[in-house]
């Protein structure tokens, strides 16, 4: 089965603008990006590169710069079965890909929060995606429109998708590799706050 | 195996103030603790209510008005195995707490958002819960210190406890039961934001 990593190069992760200048958005956001494609490798599956802009790594590349929703679907209408895995899930590890992978659905889910879809297998020809809005509910919609039978995948981790700040604590409380490297050595600490826990800029960074 | 479900009756949910009067933060989070009242009884269990003043609710109930870390560590003192979910979890499935209490582990952990600890079991007699900052770590820790084996569940169901506005969305998005209902009722929405999907109250609320 493909697996392939939709990753947008410029511009990336702009809700985390308060806290990162945009060259730290970049390095952080090709962190993460590495954290997903040493998990794929891992569960045993060779990642391809999505990306709106060529970018230096070690990995099949398909460079497309249209909205993430055409280039997948542009994928989708050519080949099945084929996973669709988010760029900023950090936390992923390869059993909760493999869990993800291994369903026996046509069509497996893996929810955000906020009603997103952070990652997907489609295995049934005629199923699309939609990232705008609530794209969980819309795929869950989609894929019984077309007849195809649903899987949902209930992972903490594939659930957790960087965006924001608050996010970050996720990834320093559960997060190894890259991009956890990445927030130690720019100076980003758990600090505790009125509830969940949350994040502070200390030292070099 | 006791499945104890801890609940503040008084001044619940506080960081929902914004959004909510404090009646319908007491109905909303008794809402809540009936969706996790169920999913442990299709589950297979007989829950108990730890709660700091009598409420009415058809279950064994122990009232204890001392701090959450005191009145669920008196409990884990005195019986084992025991397993403590969070009364904020209308998202709690019978799949997913089934997952949580048949771990073979010591101690399983089922982690929340911003570090903290939603449901577990002690299977330890000497393990003990410390539910300040960032208790998954703390609670991790404190499980190999006595020499505890640790497992931990990988939910996203079970990792989202609802807090905040914008958690909301999670129940409007994944739930059913009470929670849901009440949530219709009073005419909360989801509605797009910029980003993840977010709510607003409407008609008669």
């Amino acid at each position: 089965m493909r697996v392939v990593v939709p990753f947008a190069a410029e511009q990336p992760k702009t809700r985390l603008d308060d806290f990162f200048t945009p060259a730290e958005r970049r390095e952080f956001s090709r962190a993460m990006l590495d954290n997903v494609l040493a998990a794929i490798r891992e569960s045993g599956h060779e990642p391809e590169l999505l990306t709106t802009a060529p970018i230096e790594r070690d990995v099949p590349t398909i460079v497309d710069e249209r909205p993430l929703t055409t280039a997948v679907n542009a994928i989708l209408e050519t080949d099945s079965p084929v996973a669709i895995v988010m760029a900023d899930l950090p936390l992923a590890t390869p059993a909760a890909l493999a869990w993800l992978f291994d369903a026996p659905e046509d069509v497996v889910l893996a929810p955000g929060r906020g009603g997103g879809t952070n990652a997907l297998v489609a295995r049934h020809p005629d199923f699309r995606v939609d990232y705008h809005g609530t794209s969980y509910l819309d795929h869950r919609e989609g894929a019984r429109r077309v007849g195809a039978s649903v899987g949902i995948v209930d992972s903490f981790r594939l659930g957790t998708d960087i965006d924001e700040r608050a996010d970050l604590a996720e990834v320093l409380v559960h997060g190894e590799g890259a991009a956890r490297a990445w927030l130690d050595r720019v100076g980003v600490r758990l600090v505790r706050s009125d509830g969940r826990v949350g994040v502070e800029r200390t030292g070099n960074g």
